[in-house]
């Protein structure tokens, strides 16, 4: 993955940029659907390697999956495993599946952040096709974000429609991710450990891409391969937190409720013997990109840290503690000594106020501009993987001292457009903007602070 | 200085508190006044160290200064001195000069963060002695927060209503204290460096306790030894920008539009001679707090590391970020390795949306609480060196991974008491607060990760 605008941003920024978008363009790089899946997955002769795991293929292998990178990956894995592959459907996000060369692979495509009907077909395939796995056989599972409304199977008499209302009020409720996934895992037929449990007891390698920070993987697409320590009673205390009770619809609560007295089997637990075969691992994740930037940033002569995977808070604030640390290496050369350069990766979230345009990563970078106003020799970058930040066309923004200084030179106030939320307008008129294009992966946001 | 209600926290948090006490306690003991001056100032003979000065005292020594922690410096200053001492005026806050066991120095009463008339005179009276220096003669000046107010000397026929009327129009304005220093020194006879210009050529120590984040020395009480860069044409941009030109005093805009045309001299700048023998240390400040606690925590067998002693943003957000990090260490031992210390200072703001009541220290620390729910091993800590957090009587409070469960125990909902800025009430509730009393000294504030 390549920074498109690399000539203007050294111009802007000078020479120090370069090293900036080298090191930005490492983190793509490890995120790349593709690459991350070269990198894991091999074959030799018969024999599978993931990491520490070598299986032999003795029987068939199956290859399925949904998320937003799931394609790429397809096209990675037919790429190693080429004919030994017998039958596959991965779920696409619609209008995608054209973008891929697969031939074994089927690309099936469907619908999100809200689940639809082709999605449940999908998921229907994907679990009749499953439980056809012996135990000689190799299932490949492709999970990345977006998995879980692609691949929607709710359980019982469990309508589309109803689902879809559970997602839509959850989404709006204020749940984390988490107390999301949890309700969605007890009223799903393929969530929570449920295609693994489908699976067993054929050879079970999920490759997975990571977009929840802190990575955990019964998580991301609501965990179709992991155990699954949530509970019936977990997903109802969280409909009751949220005062969702009485507004979703009565066919899922009667069955969360029923769930909660025995009357449904609970998701497969982490030790039960479902699990024996599974070999869950992440390929991409903000973690492994954060690690590789920091390889990069070494090889460039910079002394490097990650201070965290876990970033979050308001983005303005963020990046005025983002830049309280460029200060202190300048004046104090620690946490880490010059020439250095500081990794945060996570997801940061901007409440709006304002009517501008923008997005969190080039709101935490004005901000910081604004702090680092005047000081030499620091640049501060941030973009999201997904290459899309907030409403606009860019992945991210990079600003040093001199940003806010030539701005005021044009009588351009930083302040007014953070204020109005609009840093995407600030960026435009000052330049500064990053732009990747759609990268196609999201591991989260990478927030980087390089000081010569 | 002691955290008064140390088996209160210990009994709440854990065996982990203790240190987490005994860390704090390191940074308030290298803020406190006395123990600073004690430190830096030596007397052999007739020779005055302080670091590297070495000064023979041939003629008179006099010691002069402001601020609310000089009067226990005085005391300080006369322990080590004694009789050298001729003369000496040193200003505090109102009703508390029989505090202070001097008897050389006089303690002169006056007014912060209003100036008053009493301020007034004690500055004339202390720039009449200083004026009386020569060439063989030492003297001490005493700096520290609060010391701008108490020592005002209005430049001119400008009166103490008239600056008074400026110092509030100023501090409402939502200028920073660089700018509302720059302002101040353009209508005063004694700060920006005045002080320094009068005493020539004696030799003038001046120690400072900086309450300012960076600790830049010129703003300082603004700065009266120390070489002013800022001009008046500077404190009339800053009248213009927000908004004051026709709002202040006709004497002041008068005075400082006279400035801008060469009509009254400019402070003493940067290279002045006026300054060859003068010798400015700070001898206390967030910076030197942080590496005692720093120090203090690698004998207790922690890996410690300063972040930043430049810290800002709002409170609660401050709070998320600092929590990332934690999160960073107990997952993935970096960007310091287990038992871990993490060491942050500066002074975080409070947007004040709610009724309720806290300071700035404890709602960083109950937002972190929330993000560090439920995780071992970890505690938040932050507190204000001045003792005082906020509008309570409380220094600030800590936390561990516990404390919202322990909460949610009694049915209290912290997202509710953080959103009514109500985290004293929270924290009387749940336990945490940390006690220490009003200590006298301010170096802002310091906020801790612990990990064991």
């Amino acid at each position: 993955m390549r920074i498109k605008n690399r000539d203007e941003l050294v111009e802007v920024l000078g020479e120090k940029a370069e090293n900036a978008i080298e090191i930005l363009e490492e983190g793509l790089k490890a995120a790349d659907p593709y690459e991350a899946v070269l990198k894991t997955l091999k074959l030799k002769g018969s024999e599978v390697f993931v990491r520490d795991l070598r299986a032999e293929v003795k029987g068939r292998v199956f290859v399925v999956g949904a998320g937003k990178a799931s394609g790429r990956m397809a096209e990675a894995v037919e790429s190693i495993l080429g004919e030994l592959i017998n039958e596959g459907i991965v779920i696409v996000p619609r209008g995608t599946a054209n973008r891929y060369k697969v031939k074994r692979i089927h690309l099936w495509e469907a619908d999100h952040p809200i689940p639809s009907k082709s999605g449940v077909e999908g998921a229907s395939r994907i679990l009749e096709l499953v439980r056809e796995l012996k135990e000689d056989d190799v299932l490949i599972v492709l999970i990345s974000g977006g998995g879980s409304a692609l691949m929607p199977l709710p359980a019982n008499d469990i309508s589309i429609e109803e689902k879809q209302k559970l997602t839509d009020l959850l989404l709006k409720s204020g749940a984390s991710i988490e107390e999301i996934n949890t309700v969605r895992k007890h009223v799903s037929r393929i969530k929570g450990g449920w295609l693994a449990y489908n699976a067993y007891p054929a050879t079970v390698v999920s490759l997975i891409i990571s977009d929840v920070v802190g990575d955990p993987m019964n998580m991301i697409a609501s965990g179709p391969t992991v155990p699954d320590p949530t509970t019936f009673k977990d997903a109802y205390k969280i409909l009751t937190k949220y005062g969702l009770l009485d507004r979703v619809p009565s066919t899922i609560r009667g069955y969360i409720e029923e769930g909660v007295k025995g009357a449904h089997p609970e998701t497969p637990k982490p030790g039960s013997k479902v699990f024996s075969k599974v070999y869950n691992t992440i390929i991409a994740s903000n973690n492994i990109s954060l690690s590789a930037m920091k390889k990069k940033a070494n090889s460039l002569g910079y002394n490097a840290i990650i201070l965290t995977s876990f970033l979050e808070g308001e983005a303005r604030e963020v990046g005025s503690v983002v830049a309280s640390i460029g200060k202190e290496i300048l004046v104090h050369d620690r946490p880490v000594k010059k020439p250095a350069v500081v990794l945060f990766g996570g997801e940061t979230t901007v409440t709006i106020r304002g009517h501008g345009r923008g997005g969190r990563n080039q709101e935490l970078v004005l901000s910081a501009a604004i702090k680092i106003k005047g000081l030499k020799d620091i640049l501060i970058a941030s973009i999201g993987s997904d290459g899309i930040d907030g409403v606009t066309d860019a992945a991210g923004a990079m600003v040093d001292g001199e940003t806010v200084l030539r701005a005021e030179r044009e009588n351009i106030d930083p302040e007014q457009y953070l204020l109005n939320n609009d840093s995407y307008t600030f960026f435009k008129k000052v330049g500064g903007l990053v732009y990747t294009g759609p990268t196609g992966t999201n591991v989260n946001d990478f927030t980087m602070i390089l000081i010569k």
